[in-house]
């Protein structure tokens, strides 16, 4: 499917680290354009069998993005379109792991104790004939991909790949998939969009941290919409509109999302504030994405059926 | 469907304010029997009216609970199981609201600040024929009701009916509904059951705090496991099993409700404790019950397909 | 020095494990009136040498009360007042200890993960000729006690001695000490007050969970604030009037307590709001009392060399 | 006081307004040089007035700095020394205010609500003959001076300089005054040392989110502990060791100043791990620096007459 399209690789697989307005974009594309995008998994490939040491193949660094890419016409104020066409794995096995100290059943670096950490170990998943991935003979996940990172430069600072914002980064959202399009703040010009961490399945709250990390392309047609300016990044599938909130403590990334829910329903879909806040409180969705980064995200959501007629962001 | 079952109501309407083991059983009842219970709304069926102020209306106690049931057999270090058979709403309306400093997006007496109260309002639903209930022609939500509290009483404590907790409590988790196994921890010989609260509908996070409020009657087949103890409220559909986590901060009540549901995936069907820890991690579900009470309420869930075949509780 | 005044006993040492109006009062007091109360250390004075293993030791109930002590003319809506004349060991050891899952850093009940529980370990501490309390010859700590917990009943709840909230409870402050006194809202007849788990000193925060705990003897003068309410415990020294906030999470706690200081210097001392905040904002202090209870507990100050004339509550 | 030395100013007002490693270094110091670096207040002087409009004077960007300032023969993985000799006042007045949506005791973009924000506010100080500064006739607030942000350059990241973290940053901590030693952790040759901010004095939790913002200089000897790695700012009194942990909750960043202390002290002072533990649980001090910014900053603090005769670092 996306062959025919134009394809960005990361130039000598130098990877950005951080979200930031630092580096050099590694590709230019136009408002409307289909292109397809590669990216690496969480670990840079390094993990590949069950018998590694998952501390001694780690580096310090997480979360290589593919990026920035350029996408013409965006300048500050404006926001960024992000259609996902497709995303396919480019390999046929996924990873996940136990990292020292990092997780959501394990002290971390951000909530220490005095404990000794888990045992380090490292499930390796094999693709099957129907797609999904296989762990030995003992489960399968179905085929359910999404990219983990995604977003945009921010003002001025340059954000930690393993973070996620009000720039999108390291979000670890599900909803980040095929058929979705997302929308980001723009404060540069360009955007200056990156992104990677590809998963083919998650379960809500990535547990461990861990997701079924993997290799992939991801196809996307960007777009801009100028003269609109957002605050946190947006998700709209065929059904319904969300919004990722990530802070911590996790009342205040699902806070985040219900508001700036409610702010999207008044603004584009002509509700009344507490309206609005009356019809979430009854047909709201609202899980959490991951509750093991540097910020837990949250995913607020509005069935599409109770906003009428109004073509969001149209 | 009910009318064949003993009926419980709570004499005098005293209704109960607390989980506790400070009051004598309004009810007993065998193993094995189903029972249909009345229960009042969280207002005392006070608010019925779009223009009453809420302040003024509203006494100083919230969710009024129909109990404590006495359930035979039931002795401290059980587990009460309570089959959810049938819920019914006892009337064609349901009413939420604002409340002065409780909900989600408002500054509370947990989390005060310097800023005025929201306004109050009052939002009143009819029931259409379809079942939903509707406010105004604006909007309709399906009738997907629950009991927004259910537990047993603690040991010695005696705790508020807004409070959720280890004894179940006011979880205001939309997974308390017909077709669903509950089980809560015993304390107390017969275990002393308390329920009310009864929702039409409620979206995740029940974000202003007030749902969709009804006056119900519910069809409960009770049940008692002896000799297993349980630490925190756990649910079963024909789906997937559950624990309810409830805590502040919100992370905490996810890390308990993952933890917990870790422990019963090695305890009844045989995980690996970091197996179990890793498949979570790419099939588990995590939701917000509740963003509004004195705790927060996630649910976290596994889907059985992934369990086998052994019985849960069996 | 206290050997003159009535002595408050708990009977057949029944001790209470809540804060809550379900029990009957061990004494009656009358306004002015000055009493010693004698007190059993958190663990009911089991725990008496090194080599003892906690867990095999410690029943499932921690923090004794004594009480609860009836304050005559106390009715709902008054304020209970405590004035601490004294504190005195009744014996020459003190005992801290770390107890499996609990402490502020380890993973705990409230904030499980799947690592294994800190090794259990005892600190037995001798009285020294000065008054301190030595650990063998490592470190002294000097003799700065206070009761850990202090309160009165609450509404219609009985919460755990291990708690602490609006009601007082396990709020383990080093301010509840000689020569401060403490205000309590007062919900019942009486008051029903409650205090124990004194300590010859602690950290700020509690660190482990267990300060330096010791059987002890308080003499308190009682009093009561006819028709005037407060929502959270106060203190007042010879130089600070302060507040004890209890929540989580933390900061939940922090607002807690300067929010109800601010309400006090505007309603006692005549202070605009936004004025209060500001010089709280420059003056005030703000010290973490314990890290590790089922509420945490922050205290909020302001000198009284800022707050004019008026006498507090006079 | 501090005539003598090398005076560093941010050349052509062009302030930073990150730590990170993206911008040229303004000077350059050796080790054991003394030098006075001039810092602009939080606001960039705009606010002068007690009748302006805080919104409309402030820019997008606040809290500027002066730097980087790079220390010659500083490595990765040395240790930055900061020794504040002197801290002036180059104005006589400070300033503090209520900007929308910041504070302890309002809703904020990272706790949104739907309540409208507080009213803006101004109050401005006047310097007094005893040196304080003093708002109208009605309060003097004592000379207590510090830096509320000071800090070297984080690996890759580029962060804003509300934010505080392990790279020091906004901290808002008293501590940071006159005649401390503050340690850094050294990411990039040079170190890259940024500093500004500057408080005349402060209250803990700097409830409203502003201090008494003022002009200031400070002069400060700079030295690098060779081969020596710290994972967080630590401050070094003539009496207390002391580690600024910052994090949200508040809680973590509790957990984070006690578990890094107890490092420094079997690092350095030859504690065994729970000794530590037990020796900060009665006696360690915890208050709260910062309760406003985008994380919350806690100071933990052990007296050093309980560490022995090993000198820090040494």
């Amino acid at each position: 499917m996306s062959t025919s399209h134009r394809e960005i690789r990361q130039p000598n697989d130098h990877y950005q680290y951080t979200f930031g307005p630092y580096a050099e974009p590694v590709a230019r594309v136009k408002p409307g354009e289909t292109v397809v995008v590669y990216t690496i998994d969480a670990f840079g490939a390094k993990l590949t069998r069950e018998d590694q040491s998952v501390s001694s193949v780690l580096g310090p660094y997480l979360n290589p993005q593919t990026g920035p890419i350029y996408v013409e016409s965006a300048e500050p104020g404006d926001t960024l379109v992000v259609k996902i066409e497709n995303i396919e794995p480019t390999r046929d096995w996924a990873v996940s792991c136990l990292v020292p100290f990092f997780g959501g059943l394990t002290s971390t670096r951000w909530t220490p104790t005095l404990q000794p950490a888990l045992e380090e170990r490292v499930w390796l998943y094999r693709r099957t004939a129907s797609g999904g991935f296989a762990w030995k003979d003992r489960w399968e996940i179905p085929w359910a991909p999404f990219f983990g990172t995604m977003g945009t430069a921010p003002h001025l600072e340059a954000i930690s790949t393993l973070a996620p914002g009000d720039h999108g980064g390291n979000m670890d959202v599900p909803d980040v998939t095929i058929g979705n399009t997302l929308y980001f703040p723009v404060h540069h010009p360009g955007a200056l969009f990156f992104t990677g961490d590809a998963h083919a399945g998650q379960g809500q709250g990535e547990l461990c941290g861990v997701a079924l990390e993997i290799d992939a392309r991801g196809t996307f047609t960007f777009d801009v919409i100028k003269g609109r300016a957002i605050a946190w990044p947006r998700i709209e599938s065929a059904t319904e509109i969300m919004i990722v909130g990530s802070a911590r403590p996790m009342e205040d990334a699902a806070r985040i999302a219900y508001a700036e829910l409610i702010a999207w329903m008044v603004a584009d879909y002509g509700f009344d504030r507490l309206d609005a806040y009356q019809l979430l409180s009854q047909a709201g969705g609202l899980y959490v994405g991951n509750m093991v980064d540097t910020n837990y995200s949250l995913v607020a959501k509005c069935p599409k059926r109770y906003l009428g007629d109004s073509p969001s962001h149209g």
